[in-house]
């Protein structure tokens, strides 16, 4: 693509994330850093020389600053959840496109504004949910999706626990009530959730009902939770998140007549290829003292890591709008309002005692 | 050891399930296969011929003639969980020592009359857990106690479900009322429970909550059903067992310091090896791109199967009594009623509608 193609990005916030994405953006092939905003110019200066901005990426002292250059065509927001509603709605006023770290926002009905936003002004949405993005998912997608192979949906299990340390646990935004209130619920739950709804064809359960002993900080904030999904058809999802244990992730999806095993769908163990398990048919040997077959191992390579294919599929997407006058794809928004919508009824079944909630699509 | 150190066994029942474990005593370095009673004398004959009985064996056509052999020292009750209290207590009380199918009995308290007769007539008894006694089991059992690689259990999914056909969902026992009555839950899940528990250092949970959608068959007899159980100190466990989902048994243990991953817990893929993965203190890299390290595959191997290790075990524990003038090993009994107990709490949970249930020690 002609250079003067690429999306320009403005990263709004230096959070440890922004590192990452700025890389990746510097990685997507149709996208260029074009701005950095922080709340102060020095701070967007260190974070442009860590990561090797472009020399003339430009500088900004605030947010606002970036959202009111004309040559920026994007952000990307690492910001706390608590500040998303407000920056992803004017940013969208300002007709740039919403690149949007997880989760999208303290509750579905804050979201609900961010969509809006981004829907009257025309603008693209899309949250940062990495993984979706890796090759590796759309192939697992088409085994859970194959009649043959997988079968029907019957259970899945997912769980990311990582063990933060002493200082995440005094000071990271996801310990703290007025930055990131959903804490572990939102930052590890969320892509437990996701990949249970991508599983379940983005199909919201009727039932959610959390697990009895989540753990909470002093300030109340989530540190360790569960929960137990219902859908109408008798297909049951768990999932576990935690800041209390080992780092952990994985995807265990059982349908009538295959099993997927993932162990690092969040990030893959390796940023060149990712892995995942499937078994079909599987049967017992005539005496069962044995398996007739073993689980299959599938090897997915890419080139540029998921956070680069996320990047370049949102630019994509903002190309198609900005040079060819497509719409906005619905879809992103979609499944990130359902992500939402599902922690929300886990947050309230806790805040509930432990009461069943109810969803209607 | 001596050929007449050779534990002596009766069989009493001609279940599919007999013919692996009659091929165990036969493996078993310190049994012989003596005897074996079913409801009619043709048909002892035939599973006797089928499954390369000893020319000595003795073949009957009751289960009382097995009882009463007096060259008999042990028996094997592979019958309908039904049936397990009466013939069981009858067993016991003519000396006989018990190995006896899973699920143990219909309830804890029946099983305590098992559990009685047991201690007051000096036998051992031991139920047809197998993967317990294979030799992985106890690796696995030494990472899951290791304050440095595993550390504190924090959660735990287990899950065992496979795929039944239409002859065994109309026919077999498990899916009847008056034989198998916990059905999927206490053939099925029993494993699952043995699981955590192992993992719990066989500390009971204080609190059973029975998932919502079980599935029942038209007799009311349980197909499919999961449970999330909790301990004082703020460990989750979950389950989930099925008839009607592809082949899958996992253990996912986490721990503050490791994680376990577990794929053919019950039945090892091959007889003569089974593996398990481990991680321990896993880190991503420095920009969370990807993994510090990959979990570890660890491999056992066992000249004998499982199941031969269980007759084995089983056969020193009578020995010791028989020749040594020992006294039962009571960890067995206990365990098995532990395991009993939660099945037990899921039932009760699920027929109170979902309400969770208190256990006390």
């Amino acid at each position: 693509m002609p250079q003067n193609h690429a999306i320009r990005f403005g990263v709004i916030g230096c959070a440890d994330i922004a590192r990452k994405v700025s890389r990746a953006i510097s990685l997507a092939p149709n996208a260029v850093i074009a701005a950095v905003g922080s709340r102060s110019l020095d701070k967007a200066k260190l974070f442009a020389e860590a990561n090797g901005f472009p020399d003339d990426a430009k500088l900004y002292g605030s947010y606002e600053a970036v959202l009111d250059d004309p040559d920026i065509d994007a952000v990307y927001v690492p910001l706390p959840t608590s500040l998303h509603v407000r920056w992803a709605v004017v940013a969208a006023q300002k007709k740039k496109h919403v690149l949007l770290e997880k989760p999208v926002a303290l509750n579905a009905l804050e979201f609900d504004e961010i969509i809006e936003a981004c829907e009257s002004n025309g603008v693209q949405f899309m949250d940062g949910t990495m993984w979706v993005h890796h090759p590796r998912t759309s192939v697992i997608k088409d085994f859970l999706s194959d009649a043959h192979r997988f079968g029907e949906l019957k259970s899945i299990h997912t769980c990311f626990t990582f063990g933060a340390d002493a200082d995440f646990l005094q000071n990271n935004i996801r310990v703290k009530p007025d930055l990131d209130a959903l804490g572990s619920l939102g930052d590890a739950g969320w892509y437990c959730v996701r990949a249970i709804l991508l599983a379940a064809n983005y199909k919201l359960p009727k039932t959610v009902l959390a697990s009895r002993d989540p753990v909470l900080n002093e300030a109340g904030v989530i540190m360790a939770a569960g929960a137990s999904l219902y859908w109408e058809d008798g297909k049951v999802a768990t999932f576990y998140c935690s800041f209390f244990s080992n780092l952990t992730m994985d995807i265990t999806a059982i349908g009538t007549k295959g099993t997927l095993h993932v162990h690092d769908f969040i990030i893959p163990y390796q940023e060149k290829e990712a892995s995942f398990y499937t078994s079909s048919e599987s049967k017992f040997d005539e005496l069962v003292t044995k398996w007739d077959s073993q689980p299959s191992k599938h090897t997915v390579n890419t080139d540029l890591p998921q956070e680069a294919l996320m990047v370049t599929e949102f630019s994509r997407l903002v190309g198609e709008i900005k040079f060819n006058n497509s719409k906005p794809e619905k879809k992103w928004p979609t499944i990130s309002r359902k992500t939402q919508t599902i922690l929300d009824a886990v947050k309230a079944s806790i805040d509930r005692g432990f009461e069943p909630v109810h969803i209607q699509e």
